[in-house]
């Protein structure tokens, strides 16, 4: 494994052979806050000089409080080099699921979210999918989604991500994962999460950029849902110290990164230098 | 293990030593509904006749949408004899809790609730006490608990009641087990659950009648909550078939009643008649 810090990591094998990055998005490329956030210093330069070397680059993120259209414009609008189809995001991927399944949602999402939602036949749900509702989190909503699924004959929930709590400029949220606690126990179900850490989610980014996981690697900041997740598919995976990184991420009992780095831009100076 | 139905229950000697009942309310005594409830049929005249017995009576509760002043009203309005001092419910038991351990808690309940805790410190909160807050459950409630708990150095919830979902007349609602369960991974804590099927409740229902397990029954609707709990405390339990009971409940993998009654007249024929 790497060591950490600009300077001190080390040449490793599989840094040479890497042909694309995974790139979260929140806590990596910008902060969120009120008004829709601030870089974070070096990423919009870092995203540029990724696009000139060559490597295949994909955004990968658990965003579900917006369409991908919208979410795009926002990063744009910071400076960053980024176009919808090169962003992998749960809703497409749980419309993906729906029509191979011919399941008929439920929607408890965020207003903002339904657009994803446009082509999806909705009347006479057969199961639920839950994402970030926020304000859309109101006890009817909750009692409305839970009679749906408990009026099925086998209840199917399908989460967009299973994140515990984030942070905004108005302070700590509960995040869909616990809603989504919420659902399972009423009705004795297990939900399938889609979007980060779910194996299929890192493999259809993996797909769209036409590279196989032991030439990829993932930079996050979410030492479970990038890093752990990243690892599992068989991937390399790099955590940055921005976000919702903690010092205590650094002892975490299951999940170790191949490699610290101090940021985005310090990761792809390293990277870079070795191709 | 006595069999079923009304003259086909064998006598058993746990029967003949008989010297209290504890009662659940809801789907016992009567059917919740829109404004307020109706008795099952002879269900009143049963707890007269328990009374006339001599044999000592304690009404169990989980209820927690209001203060057990109020919930007496409600049932001596449907013709029971019931007081006020005879009740075992939870917000009782916690505030014993809260008062035993220095807890001042942050309240999530029902508004009809609130004064059970008048007595009780609420500054500066160093838990969280979750009960069926009902239209209480608004998401900035929910973030507000959540924020409490996860600012604690060991967060503390107290939940009253592990119930996954209840019927009102205008359809299932999520119980406070559900909410419970969302912070409970939100915060990755576990919390204390007070009021069935929890021990310590039974145990106080008991030391209040001063009867020990041995010699009391419980009846109940609820298969888990009910049965199970008042079994693990080493006591007899009988299962009506009257309010939330169904005939799946009869092929329960782990709780099996000591007798079903088809409601609670018929068990008090029974036990009266052995003694």
């Amino acid at each position: 494994r790497g060591s950490a810090g600009r300077g001190g990591w080390e040449m490793a094998a599989w840094a040479r052979a890497v042909r694309g990055l995974l790139l979260d998005v929140s806590g990596v490329l910008y902060d969120s806050g009120g008004d829709g956030g601030v870089p974070i210093a070096g990423s919009v330069e870092a995203v540029r000089r990724v696009k000139a070397s060559g490597l295949k680059l994909r955004f990968c993120t658990n965003e579900t409080q917006a369409t991908r259209e919208k979410f795009v414009k926002k990063l744009q609008g910071m400076g960053f080099d980024i176009s919808v189809d090169e962003v992998t995001a749960p809703a497409p991927a749980a419309c993906r699921i729906l029509k191979e399944r011919s399941l008929r949602p439920h929607l408890l999402v965020h207003n903002d979210l339904i657009p994803e939602f446009a082509e999806i036949d909705k009347a006479n749900p057969n199961c639920v999918v839950i994402g970030d509702a926020a304000e859309n989190f109101t006890y009817a909503n909750l009692n409305e989604a839970f009679r749906v699924l408990i009026g099925m004959e086998k209840p199917v929930l399908i989460s967009l991500g299973r994140g515990r709590y984030y942070k905004e400029t108005d302070g700590l949220k509960l995040d869909v994962g616990a809603y989504m606690k919420a659902l399972e126990y009423a009705c004795d179900v297990q939900a399938e999460v889609v979007g980060k850490p779910a194996k299929m989610f890192f493999e259809s980014a993996l797909a769209e950029m036409g590279v196989p996981p032991q030439q990829a690697i993932m930079i996050g900041d979410d030492i479970v849902n990038d890093v752990g997740g990243a690892q599992r598919c068989g991937m390399r995976a790099l955590q940055v110290r921005t976000g919702k990184y903690r010092p205590c991420d650094e002892n975490h009992p299951h999940v170790k990164p191949d490699a610290y780095v101090n940021n985005l831009a310090e990761a792809v100076d390293v990277i870079l230098q070795q191709l």
